[in-house]
């Protein structure tokens, strides 16, 4: 972690371990949760109903991870009384924990409606716009995750920036396929499970935006939830 | 809060003022939250546009009250070092509050289809299910929140047994509007939104059940998230 100048800093090589551990142990869930993401969009997409079985089954991880991860913070919170952005750190990846085993909780929905969808075969409505939206939340995800593990405050403005752009474009892909209900109501039940998926992608969206929120209040110690970007890039900058 | 013996066991009256302060401070949103619940499905179901805009704008309340909560949560953890159950009160108040501040988003979102249902002359399919669910969440977030002030695990333990039910009845309802739509496409955006104001009803459930799986973890030391409810009741009566 050449680039983390919190992981290295402390007297006590223990507490410079276990926060290591822990962070460790974050990114890898964040990983895994990337590729979860990945997975049950590929496994819509290509109707391929195995990935969209490994996907649900592969949640438990997730859920593991959370649940360890969870505990070894609080045993940092009982033993080693964190102060200043060592606290923030370690506040910040309890927040952001939670915000990825939601992203896996929604991945795992994505590949549930993948596996009926692969089922009664297909609905390539909609399937283009599932394809760009999820291409750019899987970006979101990386970046958020790369600017937790950098430090990069830059770099999480950049995540809080897509995220609006994925909020306009699911507003857009739900009329479309409205439309297409409308137009063809004898496949409504299909495109309905479209929407789910879209409305999954953009609580992605969110959460990685959660993430580099997190990422912000690490860094500068600014809670910047609940304020605009333009608000943040300010705060941010003096 | 006579009944919670956590808030005045300390040898310091100081951290006994400060953990009762953000306590009090947690109920108070808690409450809010749960008003704001009741107001966007009755604005909904009485076509009322100005408390629809009420609860919209009451979300920044909410939002102000999320970011106080962690700061005195932050200062806690900085200064008193709490410990043991005092600790395990701390963490369960932080996840506790992103909680309660996403059912406030949920509720912003029904008041935000409640207004825009009321400008365009209402949709009275799907108001039964809506009313139904809706009243039910409710009582789950009042117990949930009556379990966190009184540490009580049994009425934790039916918040939990509720949510099953909260999500068997959203897959009913959800089942009997996409018929509406199916029979008469003509209607398929007012079901719409009925469906999505069904969807945050049943987020709201889920988040009561976080919030009273955390009462579990303040009382008992568990971490009974990702666990079924059959297995939690036996690990509590352990």
């Amino acid at each position: 972690m050449p680039n983390n100048p919190v992981l290295n800093h402390h007297i006590s090589s223990q507490f410079n371990e276990e926060l290591q551990d822990v962070h460790t142990k974050f990114m890898t869930m964040g990983g895994l949760v990337e590729q979860q993401v990945a997975n049950a969009i590929h496994a819509l997409l290509d109707t391929d109903a195995t990935m969209a079985i490994d996907v649900q089954f592969q949640d438990n991880t997730v859920n593991r991870m959370e649940t360890e991860i969870d505990e070894a913070l609080t045993l940092i919170l009982a033993r080693r009384h964190p102060a200043a952005i060592d606290l923030r750190m370690v506040i910040a990846m309890s927040k952001a924990n939670t915000d990825l085993e939601r992203i896996g909780d929604e991945a795992a929905k994505i590949a549930r409606i993948a596996q009926s969808l692969c089922e009664e075969g297909g609905s390539p409505r909609g399937y283009m716009e599932t394809r760009h939206i999820g291409n750019q939340v899987r970006v979101m995800i990386h970046d958020a995750l790369d600017a937790f593990a950098r430090l990069d405050v830059d770099q999480a403005l950049r995540v809080l920036l897509a995220d609006a752009d994925i909020d306009r474009e699911y507003q857009s892909a739900t009329r479309t396929l409205m439309t297409y209900m409308i137009e063809d109501p004898r496949h409504i039940t299909r495109v309905m499970n479209v929407l789910w998926v879209l409305r999954s992608l953009e609580r992605i969206g969110d959460h990685a935006r959660n993430i580099s929120e997190q990422v912000i209040y690490m860094v500068k110690g600014l809670d910047v939830r609940h304020t605009s970007v333009e608000e943040i890039e300010q705060k941010v900058q003096r």
